[in-house]
């Protein structure tokens, strides 16, 4: 029990105090960088599009894990241990899938030695291994035996045949593989923060990812691609588009999908994601209405708010993409956390490399010392 | 995935940066208040030593959780969901109780409709469940069967129940319950923050508290009572604390249990416990020898370091009551997670009370912009 707290509640001197620890640095970091401004997000210093064009997921997770490019880095999805295939049969079949992933990060903690400090091959264990975990969990609840591993298959093509039972053709398995490169790691967003206060206490890397996942689950975080997939429900074919377009907004309601807190700039994920569905051979319609409700709206948008750059979001590309690949909408939550293990973990290692413990203090606004009543 | 990064990478001023968060204010709480140089703690403005005389665990935690002070609240350990039970059966015996504890709290939440915003009854059924899990548990690895809750008994009464298959003498649980109170809160450290953060995205409380649990396992923050336990070990006796303490020093080892960070004066939890201790009527040896190794240890620290204050620390005396009731050291950090049950989940109910997502900002410090190798 050494605890541990702010001593700030004693101290007479009011400290400055910014909700949200907004605009507050919590951390130095070598792994993402985000330009709102000029819609550039780097890792490494390498462009996002670059990544997409020329990497694979395996071979990205691993520029973020030790710092070495090799397009040709190859990460298998692993066996799933029978301790967690264990806890995911329990589970109720109408479990959150993020929750379900969450549970069994945690059970593969606990049957792991998962020495300090953490490495590479730990984000490497256990990013090859959650894949697996949540296609087992996707497939039990629908009354289906879980798929074992293929390990000829890269991380994302596995994780598409242990969800389905059948290897997926290039294009599906290149557009997933883009998703997960652009969700890959986006500096310090809410559950990459949890990891590192996890970790800075010398945790370990399954409990740090734990947290991430948790806190992933929040809506203001792990975010709304199956509501654009609900919007885009109502679009009934791409020349329907306009119309749909300018009665959505003339009843106020918002175009998700579009905007975003950082970036003013086209989202250079969205577009590195736009340019891989686009060569898709076969076009999902999904993503043709997609295209044709994205044209319409950046068109109409502008014309309404001339002054407010409003640009399409990852989210607007994620949901094709997720929906083009055969996944339900409530599966999406869970799929974006599978492709932020390989940030998460990075941080996991980067904070244990110059750890100091995330202490920080609090303002007490509570009642005066008093008395018990009588 | 509506992310959510730091800005900061992209602003061009520098901003002022404490590594840890060090004297950054992150929260304003009305549940905990510690002041180091007076060696006091409130909760709610109670001080810890009087509810430690006048309280029950369940009567504090529902203060924390409410603000209202009934000393007879009522609080017995729930009963484990099957699903829970099944994922700790498929345990390795050899997992650590920390890891059991974080994936049934990781389980239950799955197996729970837990609605936002956060409430005291989701509070109160985490709290009550807990327990029973890590009783299960503790049971299991050894080859026993789980024990079913009594609903008669309180909740940390009822807890050593579960845990031996027999009810405690009223000393006992009585230590025990004094333990709890006073590892119930102490403000924002590490696991608390950890679990505010997991909430400022709108997720459960389950998921905040599965973050806590994996931020308590790290040794920065969960302490180390088992190493005051191996070095109690050491002495022989009463008589031979002066020679053990005066050769532990000489050695210039540490002793454990002495010292804190925050406070200066004697902490007042080991104040609290020690006072408890002391009126058991049959002392375990145990008991008999602590009090005999911080007698001397006190004088022999104040002869050498006449001007650093240098005063037992809760862990001394949080020790002996946990091996006096019985439990296993390797159990000692997955039962001070138990205690701090309460004040997680009122800090998750105040954090959701005027929420705002915790994303702090980071520096930049990776390579600029480059083109990938050829």
């Amino acid at each position: 029990m050494t605890d541990s707290t702010a001593p700030a509640a004693a101290a007479a001197a009011p400290k400055p105090y910014s909700p949200g620890l907004e605009g507050v640095v919590a951390a130095e970091t070598a792994l993402g960088y985000v330009d709102g401004e000029a819609g550039q997000l780097l890792y490494r210093g390498y462009r996002i599009g670059d990544l997409v064009e020329h990497g694979t997921y395996p071979s990205v997770a691993n520029l973020l894990w030790t710092g070495d490019w090799d397009p040709r880095h190859h990460l298998p999805t692993s066996a799933v241990p029978e301790s967690v295939l264990v806890a995911l049969r329990a589970l109720p079949r109408t479990a959150k899938p993020m929750d379900a992933l969450r549970t069994a990060v945690s059970v593969w903690g606990a049957t792991q030695e998962l020495a300090w400090p953490p490495t590479p091959e730990q984000a490497r264990a256990l990013t090859a291994f959650s894949p697996s975990a949540l296609a087992a969990f996707a497939r039990l609840r629908v009354g289906r035996e879980p798929v074992a591993p293929d390990p000829e298959l890269d991380l994302v093509p596995g994780f598409l045949y242990q969800l389905n039972g059948e290897r997926a053709d290039d294009a599906t398995a290149r557009a997933l593989d883009a998703y997960f490169i652009v969700g890959a790691e986006h500096g310090l967003n809410a559950s990459t923060f949890a990891a590192r206060v996890i970790t800075s206490t010398r945790s370990d890397i399954a409990s740090a990812v734990t947290g991430a996942i948790g806190a992933l689950k929040g809506p203001l975080h792990g975010g709304a691609p199956s509501e654009v997939v609900e919007q885009i429900h109502e679009v009934t074919s791409p020349a329907d588009a306009e119309r749909w377009v300018r009665e959505t907004l003339a009843r106020g309601d918002r175009l998700m999908g579009f905007g975003h807190r950082v970036y003013r700039a086209y989202d250079p994920r969205a577009k590195a994601l736009r340019k891989v569905a686009e060569s898709m051979a076969h076009k999902p319609e999904w993503l043709e209405l997609a295209i044709a409700v994205e044209d319409v709206a950046l068109r109409v948008l502008a014309e309404k708010h001339p002054d407010r750059p409003l640009k399409t979001n990852v989210e607007f590309y994620a949901a094709p993409v997720l929906m083009g690949v055969g996944l339900t909408p409530d599966l999406f939550p869970a799929t974006f956390a599978l492709a932020r293990h390989a940030g998460w973990t990075a941080h996991v290692i980067e904070q244990a490399s110059a750890n100091r413990i995330i202490r920080p203090d609090a303002i007490y606004t509570g009642p005066a010392e008093r008395d018990l009543p009588a």
